[in-house]
């Protein structure tokens, strides 16, 4: 078994382990805990429950609901009121089992059950194995946001077992891929060193094709470029972690406004294109660059326009983007440029009029 | 106006501003914010609101219920969500003007409301001018355990307000007083030239009497110690912030088992003294000394014994004290000694019995 290990360079600091059969390194890592709540979902629990608990001597599971509705501060309450049944205290710890949902709400119960106490990261969603669970982020939805109530808490490890990827639906997987297009552009504009750009373009069949190894590399890529510009940023304050947002002013507002069942990483996939055409517009990159972009999302199959856009006004998007969590009242994008990734506020009306066609919004 | 100003020696660092008039402070504070959500409670906003909402442009005031119920999840998602209706982005701030209630429930919500946004902490109650607002602990209760949900969230600032001091009832006032009897024995277990111990000594009449530069200097002491104890153990890891709870291992499990009509600051006056007679039976600190401490609780009209604690066993009481939040199965007192305040396990279970005695609670 070959595990790829990324180091999270934060005070304290955590390891992210990658790889087909991870999950048997967690009864391991747990082995001297008093006591281990798992918090998951039916279906991934039927999956992957006896490989991280064999051994544990005093664990107990809890399942929780699957969607959006169960990132819900009443499930929170829940799963706290049940961890106080168990007896869990502090220095016991929560394993997060499951996707971004699971990841989410568990580790928001774990940061404020008894004002905080240690979460395992497992996550099985490639979404979430290279996105939501590194990095601290968790959080609840309330009728008037997604992720408006929760927490920065950094997990103890991460532990993305890769062989959980194979079982994913077409659908969820090419979901995780367009957070994937999402780093080979931002490794692109840092000028890392990565492979991951190369990896997608030249391997596009292996990944399609959920190749091992091609997944352990991507996944480890991936998450040494997230947990790069976290260690950075932890905290979201000085505008470096803000451009892991690369794609999502425009995703969030096609995800708000609804009604065309794009996955997240389809609306990602789609704001990626229009950050490159508005940067291409705004005569940030050449044509040249803004192609490459386009193309790396085109060719992993993820969508490059919105499907039924003629029938969208651009006025209403822009008016949803002005409401976005991270935009203080104005219209922020991260664009990429001749010096990487920038937080640009109010692009040229032109220009954004330019993006709003390439990607299929008419007016 | 004289307004003391302790220092909170943390990263970032705060104030707190002490002292009769301190609450016009709050409007410069604020000034330029863009807005302000202010969580009160009714008969506090109707007698503060006016100081601290002068000249703010943008604020709103956000009620909440009375006692100990109020201090809910459900409380906290409604705080939210009418935080999000009032357009409440990072950057702006939440004020929490009031009691312990007001001050844990708001400081929580202002924790987790985008992953946190500034909370500025206005005190009116004793209890929470020298305890609960400094120090950043939020929390709220869940049916199995008071507390049990919250996080560590340090305040923009602490304005402690004393003249709010002198329209408390006799019996709020004198929950407070135990609370700074505590901090009067950990002061001389510390050796700190705080003088708290003398002034509850020696102006005893002024202090029950609430002469505005006594209080404001009470105040500004105990504060004084809770900030050095904070800033030496921020979250609660090496435990000499758990020396805090001097007192409150017996007072939890008084208030837990109920009936006896108890304020916080009673229970926690019976606890000092039964952490005295304790500490005195297992030969920590001399007959002298713990006389000495028990004549601090007793010269302020602080109760010294259980009422009713010859129909109570010893036993159900430790039984409730085991599955206290902080003893991680065990039985732990903070006890004075000759080297200071220590966390004491298990304790002789003469000296134990000793000191139930001492209490009036009989077998």
């Amino acid at each position: 078994m070959t595990i790829h290990r990324v180091g999270v360079a934060l005070e304290p600091d955590y390891d992210i382990h990658i790889g087909a059969g991870a999950l048997d390194l967690v009864p391991e890592m747990l082995s001297r805990r008093r006591r281990v709540a798992i918090v998951s979902q039916g279906v991934i629990a039927d999956l992957y429950l006896d490989s991280i608990r064999s051994g544990l001597a005093n664990s107990e599971v809890f399942l929780i609901g699957d969607g959006e509705e169960a990132k819900s501060l009443s499930t929170v309450e829940t799963l706290c009121r049940r961890f106080a049944e168990f007896g869990l205290l502090r220095g016991d710890v929560v394993v997060a089992l499951g996707g971004g949902v699971v990841g989410d709400t568990a580790g928001f119960a774990a940061s404020v059950y008894y004002r905080g106490v240690d979460v395992l990261q497992v996550p099985t969603s490639l979404l979430a194995q290279v996105d939501a669970a590194i990095g601290g982020k968790t959080a609840v939805n309330i009728p008037e946001g997604k992720n408006l109530v929760g927490a920065f808490h950094q997990p103890i490890a991460v532990v993305s077992d890769t062989e959980t990827l194979r079982s994913l639906s077409h659908r969820e997987y090419r979901s995780g891929l367009g957070e994937i297009a999402k780093y080979a552009l931002i490794a692109d504009q840092a000028s890392s060193a990565t492979g991951l750009i190369e990896l997608l373009s030249n391997s596009t069949d292996l990944v399609l094709a959920r190749d091992p190894a091609v997944l352990a590399d991507m996944v480890a890529m991936c998450s040494e470029i997230k947990a790069q510009v976290v260690a950075a940023d932890p905290f979201e304050r000085t505008g470096i972690r803000a451009t892991l947002n690369l794609g999502h002013t425009l995703a969030h507002a096609l995800e708000t406004r609804g009604g065309y069942e794009l996955t997240h990483g389809e609306a990602v996939s789609i704001g990626l294109v229009f950050a490159a055409e508005l940067s291409q517009a705004a005569a940030r990159i050449s044509s040249e660059t803004a192609k490459r972009y386009c193309s790396v999302v085109g060719s992993l199959g993820l969508p490059l326009q919105v499907p039924g856009g003629n029938e969208l006004k651009a006025e209403d998007l822009l008016a949803i983007m002005r409401r976005d969590k991270k935009a203080s009242g104005g219209l922020t994008f991260v664009l990429p440029g001749k010096d990487g990734l920038q937080l640009v506020e109010d692009p040229p009306t032109d220009a954004l009029a330019h993006a709003f066609r390439a990607v299929g919004v008419a007016g």
